[in-house]
């Protein structure tokens, strides 16, 4: 039998840590549901559709990875999908506990719903969406932290942009 | 003499893990006082006077709970209540360094109040409110995360709402 | 050679605890220079010309300290302000995480860039401008946790304020 | 193909935290290889061959278990046992950092073998070998901690027992 | 009804961390019985009696406070002594996650049993015994450190003692 | 003025994070003085002498590198070798509390000593001597991990050992 796996995450917008992750996955599973989180409620910089997209793009020649947008629980979805595993990244230097709350969580919602948590590369072990983000805006280099198409998107898409915040 | 504590929170609302944190407190203290803070800055699911009402229902037949809306610091309400002791839950998966420096800020301000920290419940560790409102927005199932009440004031306030925001 | 190095930040406001980080970078650097964020994004109690007006006068008899606005990546500043070196308080209590990952984010756009971190008095340990901000809106006393000129400037600009958040 | 794991400790003795996590790794694997670590070096209170004894007595009904021996590196045992993923339970409570570390330099060993980390269920997130042994030491009721087959060992090899650390 | 809680311990020296411990869980409970424990397995510096007696000489005019030797679990003494509490004390830096393995499994053990946490002072937070020994192991200046009378049954019991381990 | 830092530990042996760590330093300090601990109660597996030996042999091109083995409070090493800087590496998954620890006594001990903390390399990020001693020990690859001279050291002293402990 096929053994497939969701992977869930906003990829606002996808980066080579979470590219990373998903050829880890692809080891164990033969099926990845790439999961886009559609929210209505938080300000995302791609919509839905772009990062669906993008991250088709990148995965274009894997075989075994799908490219979904959800919106709801995610043990919903991953129902729907008939897949009862999650897989989640996580970093040396990361929201563990936020990962943990989540995944106790959805293991409440959806009994049989297994989280597996894999390590990414330590050279991502610090790389998130949003500082990608940030340093795109501050006009840094994002070379090796995004996938080319990423970048080129990014450039497309806001010619100039502003605003790194330091936590004081 | 009666030995008096505050338990002070946001309560957007209660969740079992406050109930059990309330329970908890009660085997040494001989009056709780729940302190519901009346937050300005922070968008509120319920007003406080809706909180309040929700705490005072639930623990209408416990003696010792008292529930009082309050706004400003919370050493100056514990001065008003003559209370020394704020009691504080503390989640295995929890904001440990957060509940540290509002303890350490109180000490500085008011050095005779003391904060106690009692652990919920293992099946509460994961929750919060925020969680709560969280996976009722996206219509999960809150069966023995929060009072029947509280569903039920959810289920009455707002028949359908959405947005979960994931972590990317 | 003069040794140099950068000390950035919102200080929004400067608290005690930037201050004693200051003291003693000074013990190791010949200079520091004190780089106040501009952020168009983040809403700051006090502009950059502001805060960058409270440092001065604070550390206007002070050898060696300079104090500047920037805007943009950390370590374009740097390479511009000719330091290879940048200081972080690294507090008992604090967002350990927060700050690596920002160390290595720097270090992946300039390597030759260096991230010093000293700890606080632990007397500072939970302090932070945030927490000062949210003190002094309650009308809490600040004495001890700020500089005088800074208590004064708070009172000047800010007759009544209001909106502690407690999480919940 | 069938998907194949290894499931490394020390197992001295196995608790129901180890028998809910092979449990959990299951679901996604065919089969598992519980690698049971012979130290020389570190006193363990069951030998080696009684603790693989234990561990297929409790699985001897579950397919896909097999149970193992081993000393020398994990990555030589899981080549030779043509596994390229190790599972490790990660405990809510627990020590990431050194699941981390094991993890990080197993990959510098072998770049092709993934770890993957699972959560037992909550209420084993407090549960450890040592932990079972204090207590059995100090004539604890071990009840839902250890299968009813180790605490019949326990009790079998070790009439009486003392000495639980409490740390200061 | 008077409220006593027990304060479990090696106390290998007391150090000044405990005795703030002790004052501050004073201001709720009318009697802390101070647990001392017999530990045969562990290398103590000082014997259970040694240690019980430091204890009372530096409480002997402390209404409430009394002190004895316990082996054996944590849960039977505390139910011989009729406490339904423990307190113990959580120092900003500190093994956060042992203290929750701890009373987690005494919860286990004895449901009816609290744990509460107080935060010693901020001072004390680095201080342990074990720090203590090696200080003065190596001849430092235990001021401020521990009561003087610890110095003192240090000084006159080990002349001269060394061996500091720095974790490499 | 010559700048000054005391780099302290076991370096039992010496790992390519160690080596890391000095070569930043030496981008601020002028001179950096390797204090090797010689600990009569920690069991090492090279002697200081020995320990030593293989530091100079690695940083005898170095300019301002000189290596010392000492014995006692750092604090008192420090004020003989005119040092007021202790600089101590500090890794993404790392034993983060027992420096602070260490740190906060030996500010104690000696007010005007500072703690500098530096980020190794990533790469070394879940490097220590002990996880090396324990590769060597079961004949794995020490490749990377140590510079070649250590290896070399390794292989002439020890042409076998055994003895990896996994935590169960």
């Amino acid at each position: 039998m096929k053994k497939r796996a969701v992977y869930p995450g906003s990829f606002d917008p996808i980066t080579n840590g979470h590219v990373d992750i998903i050829q880890r996955g692809l080891k164990i599973f033969d099926e990845l549901v790439i999961a886009v989180l559609k929210n209505p409620k938080k300000d995302t910089l791609f919509s839905s559709d772009e990062r669906v997209d993008m991250i088709r793009t990148i995965f274009k020649e894997t075989p075994g990875v799908s490219v979904t947008a959800f919106h709801g629980l995610l043990t919903d979805f991953a129902r729907k999908n008939e897949a009862n595993v999650v897989i989640r990244g996580l970093r040396a230097i990361s929201d563990f506990e936020y990962e943990f709350q989540m995944a106790l969580m959805n293991r409440k919602l959806h009994p049989e719903m297994e989280t597996f948590f894999l390590m990414p590369n330590l050279k991502y072990s610090f790389l998130s969406s949003n500082l990608v983000k940030e340093v795109f805006s501050l006009r840094g280099c994002l070379e090796g932290l995004v996938p080319a198409q990423v970048e080129t998107r990014l450039r497309d898409k806001f010619p100039h942009k502003t605003g790194l915040a330091v936590k004081d």
